[in-house]
């Protein structure tokens, strides 16, 4: 209302500085526009980044758990010729098949025994004497590691060669 | 440099105009700002929505084949009963195991034999003649369905009731 009274009042000595002020709201009015338009981008690029890590996230969620499963059909496979061969052929592609799910995700199982010791891959719980392997190379796994991509998504956990 | 100079200059005629065009670059400018903020808001809030949607879009992908491996150890359970014993419970063992990653998530399977069809939850493969159920309820299952919190992970497969 106030400024709608000063438009209609004919020029005065107050219009310069009012020009000036106006400019300067102007200035800052298109400051906090650029402002919020920037944010919004920064935002809208953090966010895409995020939203590939949700996807991911959800899937480790459910993969890590699973691999205890592939461990407990590991053991089990150890004493399945026990069984009648219907039943060890019946167990055996269900193991495939679990696999098979983490595999579709690009999970692998990661070679352990006789690579030299990598605490990015392997999770050491204990030195052993070995015959076998260069000392400071992996000489027993107890439990098996796994990539995804870049991804470790479980450690092997090792016994090294002293 | 224009506008520099036009400040510089004293009062003249031009000021009302320039004082009135400056005013309608603010208004505009601010309505800018304003457009800015409420479509950073907008696609705030719509990526919160997508970032728990892409979570369980993840998890989703892992878990509706994992159900394929279930329907396996449901078939394979049917005569596991052939094998020693020791070898019996460890597959059972595994199968609820396996359950457990999938009930740790919030899956849990439904009930589809006597239930009245319900195309939300029910695909139907089929009508039957059933002594048991009522006509227009599920007389057979073929393939367990599976619930996960409000969705439905997968239908089941049933035959109903003529």
């Amino acid at each position: 209302m106030e400024n709608t009274d000063q438009n209609k009042k004919p020029m005065a000595a107050g219009a310069p500085a009012e020009i000036e002020q106006l400019k300067q709201e102007l200035a800052r009015e298109h400051d906090m526009y650029l402002r919020a338009l920037a944010d919004f981008d920064n935002y809208r690029k953090r966010v895409e980044r995020e939203r590939a890590t949700a996807t991911r996230g959800g899937k480790r969620e459910v993969m890590r758990p699973l691999l205890e499963v592939v461990d407990g059909f590991d053991r089990a496979l150890n004493h399945i010729d026990d069984a009648p061969s219907s039943i060890s052929q019946g167990v055996r592609a269900l193991y495939r098949q679990l696999l098979g799910v983490l595999e579709a995700q690009g999970v692998t199982p990661l070679q352990s025994v006789g690579e030299t010791f990598n605490p990015e891959v392997h999770d050491a719980i204990g030195l052993v004497e070995s015959g076998e392997v260069e000392p400071g190379a992996v000489a027993e796994e107890l439990q098996r590691g796994y990539r995804w991509g870049d991804e470790v998504l479980r450690p092997a956990r090792v016994r090294v060669a002293r």
